[in-house]
């Protein structure tokens, strides 16, 4: 088993500094808690609502900026894995969505959000490679970012490439639904997880900012799918969500009986694309 | 506004006439009460746990036999669109898991199963083809069969071909879920409706069959993954149930401000298989 902790913060638009602080405590806060693998929102250090792209141009930073510094310098300190979004300058220029995996004594790794959601591609660059499928001690993880998890052929390719756990910072504005059903997006985990026997630990956010309001969906869920912590939504707390996890669980890909979530696709039969 | 109905009927292992009877009478009174669009559940008329190839081969019929007949000529009587599941002998000799697709006044449309669930594989041979988008009156509607729903590859291609409603024919088993949560089946449909903003109606069965007992987990879902209409997974009654639902709504893939489910796609990224 292996504890797993999404810290769903409220970061402040523009405040850097206060936002490290706030990320860097919360991880301290986790790794006391006993978790292994700690996850922060999408760009935890920025916020998310840029009025356009010279405003996050001008909030970017390098891998190697103050963000990332801060979460491998953690990694190291407290032997624990640090998953958290940041609003990347990338060494050819441009701008992206990306998220960080710190791994102790590591490199830090870089995922660079492909699928842009609404006016994100009017502000960011896509990405445009697979999500990396980063080994640990505890298992193999792999980041993807928010509506990247809209897209089912988007989260089988670090699911076919041997994922145990996807982590996933986001930041869900708070969609209509109707009354007594979860937010769509966690019924979309809840599916992409059992679907490619995969666990999933989603870190969602919460904090009006600029007039948009979040889902604090934050959830952990099994390789089945079923939720092992999941935020309140009628909260708007911040709150760290813990939750121990069987990642081995995630290898098998029998659901009963001859049936196998990998064998079972008709690959002779999906076009490409 | 289209009225669809799905039958969740409790077909008896082998009664192919009585199955027959049962279906008929369940879809005189859907459509009575209103249904344009009438889906039965898998293997209706023959029943579906099968001891092995042989047993399956001695109650398949051909397109033009007794089964597909009667929804033929349900389906021209009343005015109705009729899909139901069935144990087909194929032109090729070989015995397929069925669904016939009944349009008023056009020849029956048959897909066959091309991913088989557990001990299926021992007794049918799988299909090969994607599903027909079949036109009707009130919309464009294809077929899926049960565990076809569980691959999200699969259910893309209907919905890029153009469907507004996917109709599944389905044989739930009841496998365990945590307390309070919904069928996993039924969170996958969701999210497969969502991920597509494509509706969906899958009709289930009840009834204990050697052994067998089933979720009794029918649906009508929107094209946001919102049930319209749920059966009672603690009640094991024969049920129709009954929704309005809009399938013009699928012909729009918009999310939300410049998002859009299709569009959005990094088709580009997208390994073929």
């Amino acid at each position: 088993m292996t504890r797993i902790a999404c810290c769903q913060l409220a970061p402040v638009f523009g405040d850097v500094d206060g936002n490290v602080a706030r990320s860097v405590e919360a991880v301290r806060d986790a790794a006391a808690r006993g978790a292994r693998i700690i996850v922060l929102p999408e760009l935890m250090t920025t916020g998310y609502v840029f009025a356009d792209a010279d405003e996050a141009r001008s909030l970017a930073e390098p891998v190697d900026g103050p963000s990332v510094t801060a979460w491998r310098r953690l990694a190291d300190e407290l032997d624990v894995v640090v998953v958290g979004g940041f609003c990347e300058l990338g060494d050819d220029g441009r701008v992206y969505n990306s998220a960080a995996v710190l791994v102790p004594q590591k490199p830090a790794v870089v995922h660079r959000k492909t699928h842009l959601w609404d006016r994100e591609r009017l502000v960011f660059t896509a990405g445009d490679a697979a999500p990396p499928v980063v080994e640990t001690l505890h298992g193999r993880i792999a980041p993807l970012i928010c509506y990247e998890l809209e897209f089912p052929e988007w989260v089988r390719i670090p699911a076919l490439a041997g994922a145990d756990l996807i982590v996933a910072p986001g930041n869900w504005p708070d969609l209509p639904r109707p009354d007594g059903e979860r937010p769509g997006e966690v019924i979309r985990v809840q599916a992409d997880a059992s679907i490619n026997r995969v666990a999933i630990a989603v870190c969602d956010r919460v904090g009006t900012e600029r007039g948009v309001d979040w889902t604090s969906g934050s959830l952990i869920v099994d390789a089945d799918g079923w939720p092992l912590a999941m935020a309140d939504y009628t909260s708007s707390e911040v709150t760290t969500l813990v939750a121990d996890v069987d990642l081995l669980d995630s290898r098998t890909k029998k659901l009963a009986g001859l049936s196998d979530a990998f064998a079972d696709r008709r690959t002779d039969l999906y076009p490409g694309g």
